[in-house]
C-alpha cells in the first residue's frame, strides 16, 4: 500500500490507472476506522482493480459548535487496517493541500439536505458535498462506497452524482453493529459506560419499529410515537433530536410505511451526537 | 463529425478516448456560433487529440426577465461550422437530458461572482458553474477553452476548476472583434443598425482606457471617469450598467492599474445587453 499526501500525486495515479484500463474503487473516510469502514474497503476491493481509501477530517462539514477539535484520530492504526483490508493507496492530504485559503466555490443541495441532520447541522451537507466532489475529481473512481449509517449523506451524495453527472457508481453498504447492537461510529469512543447503555436504546427503538411494521403497523406516526415512548420510558439519558420516517431516496416524509421506507434518528447522549437508522423490508 | 445527444453516449465516448490514451479538448457553447467560437474550436483542435463542442442554451443561467426565449439559434449552420473547424463530436443534448425535473444540486461561487455581471444577473453564475461542472463530468476533457469576452465567467470557471480540483486545463482565448471593433457576440444579431453604431462606443471607450494607460495614467478612477464621459457625450443610446477596473484573477477592484488589470463593462443598447473588456498590457 502506498501513502499519498498531495493532490497532484493522487491525480497522477488516477490518470495512470485509467490509461492502464484499471478501475478505481474509492472509500472516503474521516479515519479512526472501525469494522464499518473496513466493510466498505473490502467491498471496494471486490468491485475494482485499484482501491483508494482517503482519510480526511473535513473541517468544512463541522459547525462552529461541533466536535472538530476532539474528533478521534489514530493514523498509524488506520494505515495498518487499510493495508490489511487490501487498499492499494491511502490518500491522506493535509488540510492546506485540500483547501486554498481563499477557496470560494462550493457544491450544495437544496431539497434532501434540508431536513433530518440538516435541520441542526447548518452547512454540514454543503461541506460534505464540496469535499466529496473534490475527492471525486482527485481520485476519479468508477465506484465509490459509502455507509448506510449516514443514510442522509448517502442519499445526498447519490443526488449529487445524478445531478452533476459524475460517472461514478455509488454503493451504499449496510450498517455494521457492535455485538450489543450499537451502530459502529468513530464517535462511540466518546461514550462513557453508562452512556453506552443508554445509547443501546436507539437501536432498540429501531428494532421496535421493525417489529411493529412486521406485525402490520404501517402508520409512520404510530411507529414514531411508539419509538419515542420506548426511549422516554427507558432512556432518560438519550436527548432525541429527531425521528424521521421518510422515503429513502427523496427523504420526503411518508405517512404510510412501505418497503424501502427509511426510519432514521439522531440523538445526543452526553456530549456525543449519534445517528442510526433502518430501511424497512416488507 | 459525430452528433451526440445523450449523456450516456457522451460519457461512453469520453471513456473510450481516455482508455485509448487520447486527450479531449472541449469547447462549451450556447450555439449561434460566430468567429469568436470558431477561434476556440480551432484552439482546442491544436491542443487535443479529440475535439468536443457542446451546444446547449442553458435555461438555468438566464434570469426570469432575461432573453432565454429569444436567444438566437441556428443548429444546422452551427453544425456545419463545427465540422469545418475540425470538431470530432458535437454534443447537443435536449434540456430534459441535461436536467431531471427535481434536480437539486448546484455549484456556486461566493466571491468573484458577486460583482460585475453578478450584481444584476442574480443566479447567473450558479447556473453557469452548475452546467459547466455537469458538462465537464460528461465530456471529461483534459483541456477546455473559453472566451475572454466573458471575462468574469472565465475567472469564475478557473476558480471552480481550482477549488473543486477538476483535472482540466482552462484556456482563455482572446476576444474576436468585428471589422468595426464590436466584440463578437451571438446577441449582436439583435442590434438594429443605429444601435450597432451606438454599441461601437463600448469598444471605443476601452480603446480610450488603453491609450490613457499607455500615456501614463494608472488611476482606475480617472480612467473610468474618462470612459463614462466619452460614452455620455457620444452614445446616448448606451445604457451603461457598470465599468469595473479589477484584478483579472480575483476580480477585486484596483485603484491603481497595473499589467493584467481587467477593465470590463456591461451596457444595454436597446433591448440588448452587451459586455466587453480589455486586459491591460504594460
Amino acid at each position: 500500500m502506498e501513502l499519498i499526501t498531495t493532490v497532484s500525486a493522487m491525480q497522477s495515479i488516477s490518470r495512470k490507472s485509467g490509461a492502464a484500463g484499471k478501475s478505481i474503487g474509492f472509500v472516503p473516510t474521516m479515519g479512526f476506522l472501525h469494522e464499518g469502514h473496513l466493510s466498505l474497503i473490502k467491498l471496494a476491493r471486490r468491485r475494482a482493480d485499484v482501491v483508494v481509501v482517503s482519510i480526511f477530517v473535513n473541517p468544512r462539514q463541522f459547525g462552529p459548535n461541533e466536535d472538530l477539535d476532539r474528533y478521534p484520530r489514530d493514523f498509524e492504526r488506520d494505515k495498518a487496517l487499510c493495508e490489511v483490508c487490501g487498499a492499494d493507496f491511502l490518500f491522506f492530504p493535509p488540510v492546506e493541500e485540500m483547501y486554498v485559503s481563499d477557496a470560494s466555490v462550493f457544491v450544495d443541495e437544496s431539497e434532501l439536505s434540508a431536513g433530518l441532520c440538516g435541520s441542526s447541522r447548518d452547512g454540514h451537507f454543503r461541506g460534505v458535498l464540496t469535499v466529496v466532489a473534490k475527492l471525486f475529481n482527485m481520485v476519479d473512481p468508477q465506484v465509490a462506497v459509502f455507509g448506510q449509517k449516514d443514510a442522509q449523506q448517502a442519499a445526498v451524495i447519490k443526488r449529487m452524482v445524478r445531478d452533476l453527472n459524475f460517472p461514478i457508481e455509488i454503493i451504499v453498504a449496510p450498517i455494521v453493529r457492535e455485538a450489543d447492537g450499537l451502530a459502529m461510529s468513530s464517535r462511540n469512543t466518546f461514550l462513557k459506560p453508562e452512556e453506552r447503555q443508554q445509547a443501546l436504546w436507539l437501536n432498540k427503538s429501531l428494532l421496535l419499529a421493525e417489529s411493529m411494521v412486521k406485525n402490520g403497523e404501517n402508520g409512520g406516526g404510530a411507529v414514531e410515537s411508539a419509538m419515542r415512548k420506548l426511549l422516554a420510558e427507558n432512556a432518560p439519558g438519550v436527548d432525541l433530536e429527531y425521528i424521521a420516517v421518510v422515503d429513502s431516496t427523496s427523504l420526503k416524509p411518508q405517512d404510510t410505511i412501505v418497503a424501502g421506507t427509511l426510519i432514521a434518528l439522531a440523538a445526543r447522549v452526553g456530549n456525543t451526537r449519534l445517528i442510526d437508522n433502518i430501511v424497512v423490508e416488507m
